[in-house]
């Protein structure tokens, strides 16, 4: 019998994405709560050194919130810690069920269903809905992120893909689905560019065409809206969308996904979805910690103000140094290179010499041509952090001879 | 245009299910730190009752174990709640950087990845690494878990499913499939029926025709083996075994998966699933109260020595009050039913009347025919507990005039 060797085949795929300049490096971060964006890193040598976090998606730094904290060290010493079974076996606990009731009024919805991620909310949440509804057709925008794309196929429904935001597109689409159920998957704020959907006009299509809408809102929950709901609220439209999907890993600083919408809808899932049915819950302490986060955001509108502020000081200053900083409606910040080479000797340049995280943005998760330094500035970004990173992109543009504001940055063809 | 009612698909998918008697109720449960078997119940009305729970998956109670709870809430005062980020963005902590030193430690592999549930580590993993085997054959045992079908599933790959445990039917697939590369996927404990797989035996034939080996030891860490790496451990086959996955979950107490296996196969896992890509990381305060978890146990072997003796007198027990226990080699204790319905209502009557809290074990968990209580016993259900546990069965099946012990269950035709 002529023997596989299988591991060569795991190293000659890694050879692969070495040769491509796609391999990743992840930097070792250790967090330093009440001190963000402060943080420690830890070199591949072992040497600490201190850092400035310019890429985390605890976009209002709420992860060091003391309130948060407070809530998870306080369940988990009356709690313990892990829920010890799925939801239905043991692991269904009075704070995750707390937090469902949150989430729903969060939205306007009549119920909520969390998950253990964001990802595994789009994942088995649009499989299981899409599943459950005869012969559906899927509309999802061609920049959907690869959970909802994973969650579209494996539905196993036909599904069409309308070229980004494009309401035109989106019609063409509807119109040529006849009566045919139709689900319409999107997102509010796209993570990469920074751009918004037209979640009114897409509800208008929607009910012309008798379609369902599933919106994603993972950038957006905490920081957008009256009580932080997000871009849907902002706009006045939540109670036009069926189903909100959002995380509580990001504006909410804590961990976990979840879909909210009609009480039959969450309930279907919920009875359905195997990636919900045969998981352990997520942890009561981490359901508190997010509750208490929620709660927080509802009420104070602070952080979302200073957020927004700093986001769009960054902006300003960052093109007022010549940096090609790409435009756009919300808080993320790209700053373009357009080559995935150069994109990484400039992360890297400006941690080992400037003290300053932000990790590179390559191919597959944006399109080759179009790498880029994507910042998130958060409440915690002062003025001061705002000048040091200004001047080190400079020094370091300066140094590898990159791109100015100006340049035109075009995907490579594939 | 014609309107789809889509809220009336759901509504009449929950129908379906309650015609079936298949439609589940999630208790809902408030674990108490400390007093574990112990926990209150919350029912629907609000009235909260203390209860026993004979359920959990926290095998050995690690969930409230001291130094796992310190570990969570220093670790979160010191780094904050959320990672913030993804693996790659922002998001790989320390504490979750030493925990994969600590899980590749345990099983003595090269190397370890840690996804955001065992759930994701099957999903992703297996699908990950089928899909770089070119032309890969998977096999898998006809009991595995939902995850492990979804992962393989995902990856798109030829399979064979072979009888359960079976190992003439695997050497037949595995003579047939020639010399093409080969993946053999089972577990170590099948959770329901609490039978063990021949380790050994199934490494035998996969060094035979060439195979690669994956194993899912999600309900034997930290309660099989010295050290508590699970039944290849106990087996003294660890090394032969490919890709050993587990849970941080159940024996260990807290939340999250991962998998084990050589330094390449786990870089290349890490590089191309995007269930681990694009997902938010394990929260540092997780991460540390997993590595406390398992750290404990491979220097203590009281909990799981305690652990098999409370499981083997529950038994014991359960068997000369006339019960119909399966009998198993593991901490499993499976009390035959035999019917949906009155699976159910004995589960409520333990709840109602006696305080026992005992999810029902229906299709498709399991087959219909063979519907169960599953009753998992800890160090901390003492000879007291086992009494009263015993008493209330026999109310039950009494009152319900269940099946005694003796009766021969099977598998209804679908």
């Amino acid at each position: 019998m002529p023997e596989t060797d299988y591991d060569a085949l795991f190293r000659s795929a890694l050879d692969r994405l070495h040769g491509e300049r796609r391999y990743r490096v992840f930097a070792d971060i250790e967090r330093v709560a009440g001190r963000f964006p402060a943080a420690r890193w830890r070199r591949p040598d072992g040497e600490t050194r201190d850092i400035t976090v310019w890429c985390s998606n605890d976009y209002l730094g709420m992860g060091q919130h003391p309130e948060v904290v407070a809530a998870l060290t306080e369940t988990a010493q009356r709690c313990g810690v892990g829920a010890g079974g799925t939801r239905n076996i043991a692991g269904n606990t009075s704070p995750l069920v707390d937090l469902e009731h949150e989430l729903a009024d969060l939205h306007g919805k009549e119920a909520a269903l969390v998950f253990t991620s964001g990802y595994v909310s789009n994942q088995t949440g649009i499989a299981t809905i899409a599943k459950l509804i005869p012969d559906c057709l899927i509309l999802s925008d061609a920049f959907n992120h690869n959970s909802m794309i994973e969650g579209v196929r494996q539905s196993g429904c036909d599904k069409k893909v309308f070229r980004h935001n494009d309401l035109a597109h989106l019609e063409e689409l509807l119109r040529e689905a006849r009566d045919r159920p139709k689900l319409i998957v999107f997102e509010s704020v796209y993570s990469m560019d920074g751009d918004v959907a037209p979640i009114g006009a897409i509800c208008d299509l929607a009910d012309r065409y008798g379609a369902m809408t599933y919106l994603d809102e993972v950038h957006a929950v905490g920081l957008y809206g009256p009580r932080g709901a997000g871009i849907a609220e902002r706009d006045g439209v939540m109670h036009r969308v069926d189903v909100i999907e959002g995380t509580l890993a990001k504006g909410f600083g804590v961990v976990g996904g979840y879909i909210t919408g009609t009480a039959a809808l969450c309930d279907a899932v919920r009875s359905h979805a195997p990636g919900f049915i045969f998981t352990t819950a997520l942890p009561p302490a981490i359901a508190a910690a997010a509750t208490a986060s929620i709660r927080y955001l509802k009420r104070s509108a602070a952080e979302r103000e200073a957020h927004q502020r700093q986001a769009a000081r960054t902006k300003v200053v960052l093109a007022e140094a010549g940096l090609p900083v790409l435009e756009t409606d919300t808080h993320i910040v790209p700053v373009m290179v357009g080559d995935a080479e150069l994109c990484k000797a400039a992360a890297d340049r400006l941690l080992e010499r400037h003290g300053i995280y932000i990790q590179p943005i390559n191919y597959p998760t944006v399109p080759r041509g179009t790498e880029r330094l994507r910042i998130t500035p958060s409440p915690f970004h002062g003025e001061a952090h705002i000048a040091r990173l200004a001047d080190a992109l400079v020094e370091v543009w300066d140094a590898l001879d990159l791109p100015r504001a100006g340049t035109v940055f075009v995907e490579a063809a594939e």
